[in-house]
């Protein structure tokens, strides 16, 4: 072979090593089952899709980072997130869906953004989404977060905080206080009170003419304090005189009510005045998750309610409500902090290793192994003994099964344990239950039903 | 809203109900944890390569379907199979991985093929590969039919045939009878025996002005019969004297020993000396799959040896055998034949329908089922009961769980068995007890794990 093409990954796409990639996979398979768990069904829609259907809606920052190209006579576009695919997959086949349509989606969207540490071009979103033919009930409002609690409860945590707000209320709000036009910019300066303290907010405010009372109502509003009953309760004290707001108001506090009894308990969730979500998508409730210890990571699973998913490709109404987990961001993060917080660290729970030329009673036992629920890798290969425990080694297997002469002279297994050193001649019997012990869940199953 | 777009999914590109996608996404379930049984590691690598990464190697048909595209500076290409992208993971991460390198990778890849009934662009392949530093045993030749015959036992299966062959031997024998040139278009020949009978390939073959002792020794070796065995010992009959071809007579000879010691029973794999697998990929060992009974599906899961992974990033030597099952296309086959052996035929095992107005206490149920391991859905929409029990059935959910007044004031829960009518009132622990019966392997796990 002559000129070699120098091997390389685009940067932006994530591409791990194989004891990387295994913990990322647990994590993706916590989320779907937790998904499940709730009767979500699967959806896997193409990554590919006609420029026109994918960019009905999209303008602006959207559509400089999407990819999009011509194959033949084609205008082609990557997806760039979940929602739109769904919001074409039911104008496409509504006729043929069964009403409310729940569907997760896991999968891969792409977008073109300027490349840096721990944003990717490439990325793993994990949608939930409960869609309506025609109307909703809010109740559903109420049962995501019960989904985000079991998900992120399964990921491991147990110091989280699922925010919640309504946009009826920001918006009424500001409706009644003739704010409207400026609402989104109003929103942008709030959501910098964390950074600039609360009297450049009101400097900012000034700057934009609005008057020192609303500026005091709007104040007023974000700072409401105290648990989430004194807070719904405080609302009524603002004195807004709104349809809108009302309506808000009435859905925030059914919503609360009705996450209790899905079992969220009260420490796990807030009602928080400053969570907006965007700006023209949601127009209800809206949904943040932040990781108490580790805030800066943002929020780890949004969403929020919509009154028209498909508007782009049909009449029909089809209100929904659904939340998203950046799932490769999420990985990158918890990975670099050290937080991954999952199960098992290897695919094999058992590396065997022949000490005698011929290699039959190795695979003889591992066929055994397998058998018994336990994922077992035989070590094939020609190399020095150390240099097969050095391989388990950096794999992580927890065991290694050594068949020597003396093992099969007594038709026995020795078992090493990786960890504590320890090795012990065991039958094949006892060496089943010894690796379970501290193997896969899978494998936990199999002795169950084997017992 | 004004025009609207209409939502449509490009040709090629398969889509499905959510019915069936339950369906494919056990089959890559099962898939992925047969291969995990053996210990492969899991791999994810991008969609999108630059293409000059992608296409070292490529060219012809396959450069022709490749979706190749610009952004911004970047010459792009999405993968069109999951061997490159190997390919350059380990000539990109090389010193960082151990050997025998053993990975899976399950994903979707894109070739723009002219679309047609089962044919698809875009499509999940199921791969697993060995990759050896330097050298790799040809032991492993033998376990890989072993992983073949797991997996497609695993989906249900239990007729099939692994059909192996050695390229050495193909390729020493026309070596021998001068005839290397010609080879390719002689093994095209010979591969339409079945279509046009022996009589037209001799014809044909005299039209390439091959001698008549030639043909008679090609026709001589492809028509060798017997048991796998007596197959093998047919070949020194040929009287070859042709150093690959013995070469590849002992490697074939040793796979066949091997395969044994690895349990793939003898009705499951035979030695074919028709199989070729392409041209100048594979250098050694070959394999075809065939389910007996649906010969017209062709090969289900095909691979062999390679002597060079990597050799247009590297020149470091990486021989490595695999095979690859192309999982749309097989389930679009088998769900269009009902052949899908899946267990089950929805998500959730249960749909909740409260008959009170107050929603409470079917919240609670469903929260318990969940915990007992059961993916439990609640009907959450104000609805005629008719449509909530129609909605289960198009579901497939093989249980109701009734709340009303009688079973409240009983702390009791009417469990309705779906497809044979019958209903009983139960504690919630008996109704726990009955849904596992019938309910999805995870379910029957927490049963274990419970009692």
């Amino acid at each position: 072979m002559g000129e070699k093409v120098e091997p390389r990954t685009l940067p932006g796409f994530m591409e791990l090593m194989p004891n990387e990639q295994i913990l990322m996979n647990q994590m993706r398979e916590k989320i779907q089952k937790s998904y499940e768990k709730f009767g979500f069904l699967p959806l896997d829609t193409p990554i590919i899709e006609m420029a026109e259907v994918l960019l009905a809606k999209a303008g602006g920052e959207t559509e400089k980072q999407i990819y999009r190209f011509q194959k033949g006579e084609n205008d082609l576009a990557l997806r760039f997130d979940l929602t739109v695919p769904l919001a074409k997959y039911i104008a496409q086949y509504g006729n043929e869906i069964s009403f409310p349509f729940r569907r997760y989606q896991i999968g891969k969207v792409y977008r073109g953004e300027k490349p840096q540490k721990g944003r990717f071009r490439e990325f793993y979103q994990c949608d939930i989404d409960i869609i309506g033919d025609g109307e909703l009930n809010i109740i559903n409002d109420a049962e995501i977060p019960s989904v985000i609690y079991a998900t992120i409860k399964e990921l491991g945590f147990d110091k989280f905080t699922i925010c919640i707000n309504n946009r009826k209320i920001l918006n009424g709000l500001y409706e009644f206080l003739n704010l409207k036009e400026q609402s989104v910019e109003i929103m942008r300066i709030i959501d910098k009170i964390e950074k600039i303290g609360k009297d450049n907010v009101i400097k900012e405010l000034k700057n934009l003419n609005i008057q020192e009372e609303a500026i005091k109502t709007i104040l007023d509003f974000i700072s409401i304090e105290g648990t989430t009953d004194e807070k719904l309760k405080s609302l009524q004290t603002l004195q807004i005189e709104n349809k809108l707001w009302n309506e808000g108001v009435t859905e925030l506090t059914g919503v609360v009510k009705n996450i209790r009894l899905f079992g969220v308990p009260d420490e796990n969730f807030k009602v928080d005045f400053t969570i907006a979500r965007g700006l023209d998508y949601y127009t209800g409730t809206v949904y943040e998750t932040f990781l108490n210890e580790y805030r800066s990571l943002g929020s780890v699973c949004s969403g929020g309610r919509y009154d028209n998913l498909a508007e782009f490709y049909t009449d029909r109404k089809l209100p929904g409500v659904g939340v998203s987990i950046g799932l490769t961001r999420l990985f990158y993060k918890l990975n670099e902090m050290n937080l991954m917080k999952v199960d098992r660290k290897s695919i094999s729970d058992v590396l065997v290793i022949s000490m005698l030329p011929d290699i039959s009673e190795s695979i003889k036992v591992a066929t055994e192994l397998r058998k018994a629920g336990i994922n077992t890798e035989v070590y094939l290969n020609d190399k020095k003994v150390k240099a097969k425990f050095k391989y388990a080694n950096k794999l992580n297997i927890p065991y290694v099964a050594i068949i020597g002469e003396e093992e099969l002279q007594n038709q026995k297994v020795t078992i090493k344990d990786m960890e504590s050193g320890e090795q012990e001649m065991l039958t094949l019997e006892e060496a089943i239950q010894k690796i379970r012990k501290v193997a896969s869940p899978d494998v936990q199953i199999a002795s169950q039903l084997h017992t």
